[in-house]
């Protein structure tokens, strides 16, 4: 079963991410507007009852904290990705850290880590920089605290479900 | 903001449901198969916290059970809803009491509590009876293990997201 790691910025957050998502991002329907904290993997029952036990652990020693989305900003040509981009990565870096380590070590990234909202992906090459234009000109300044993690599993139809969330406890 | 709250059965469940909900269930994408235990609620930061302390309290005396979903069944003529109908409803009862307990009573229930996984909504009568009669001959046997709640709240475009998880741990 695939499960994965992410964090849900507040409501605000979402519904302002969501304004794009509807439209530019076709995952909009299988999961809610997030930070992925750590991609999707294949594990058995036994692989995920290792990873409840070490999130218990690390996040007791994590502390909440604030975020500020000041961006949007793109993977092009990587991938075709428009996200919001934080004014400074440091707090969700070291959260990254703390999960992926021990037993959730990512043995090969496929990427350098970097803490984004996706708004859109899987656009064209043309959409992606229409649309990068055009939000590169509007302000943007969304706060959210980040106090929990959710563990989540995917069905089958590629929708995500909330496992159990582990909050910030340090 | 709206809250409430609700159990996923495992993943097999979920993707059977999910065969009847991409077709019959207008909030498919809005949330993923699940058995409501309280019904939405606009809660303010306070009666959060307050429900949150509640739940903590109250899920430490529940002990994790087994559900069966044995047939489909219908709220005609009271709503348009086929769910998947549980064999022994006790359990689930017992959890909606347990929950609904406290700051949690439901002061003006709108209709008695029956546990249920809704795989159609919002049919049309011609459209239900259709599909009853269909679902009605299929032989139905499907077994999940219901051991925590999820507290979600509801985002602006109607999809809901995960806030907390609580284990019966008793």
């Amino acid at each position: 079963m695939f499960y994965g790691i992410a964090v849900f910025p507040e409501k605000h957050v979402q519904d302002l991410a969501n304004s794009w998502r509807r439209r530019y991002d076709p995952h909009y329907a299988a999961i809610p507007a997030h930070m992925t904290v750590r991609d999707q993997e294949d594990w058995t029952e036994q692989q995920l009852q290792t990873a409840v036990d070490y999130l218990e652990q690390a996040t007791a020693a994590l502390s909440p904290f604030t975020v500020r989305f000041n961006r949007v900003s793109s993977f092009f040509p990587v991938s075709h990705v428009l996200y919001l981009a934080l004014e400074d990565t440091a707090a969700m870096q070291e959260l990254r850290n703390a999960v992926c380590s021990g037993p959730l070590t990512v043995k090969a990234p496929k990427h350098v880590y970097t803490p984004h909202l996706t708004i859109g992906q899987k656009m064209s090459a043309d959409e992606l920089h229409d649309m990068y234009g055009n939000l590169r000109m509007q302000s943007i300044d969304a706060v959210s605290r980040i106090d929990r993690i959710h563990l989540l599993y995917q069905t089958d139809n590629g929708s995500w479900t909330a496992y159990q969330s582990f909050l910030l406890r340090g």
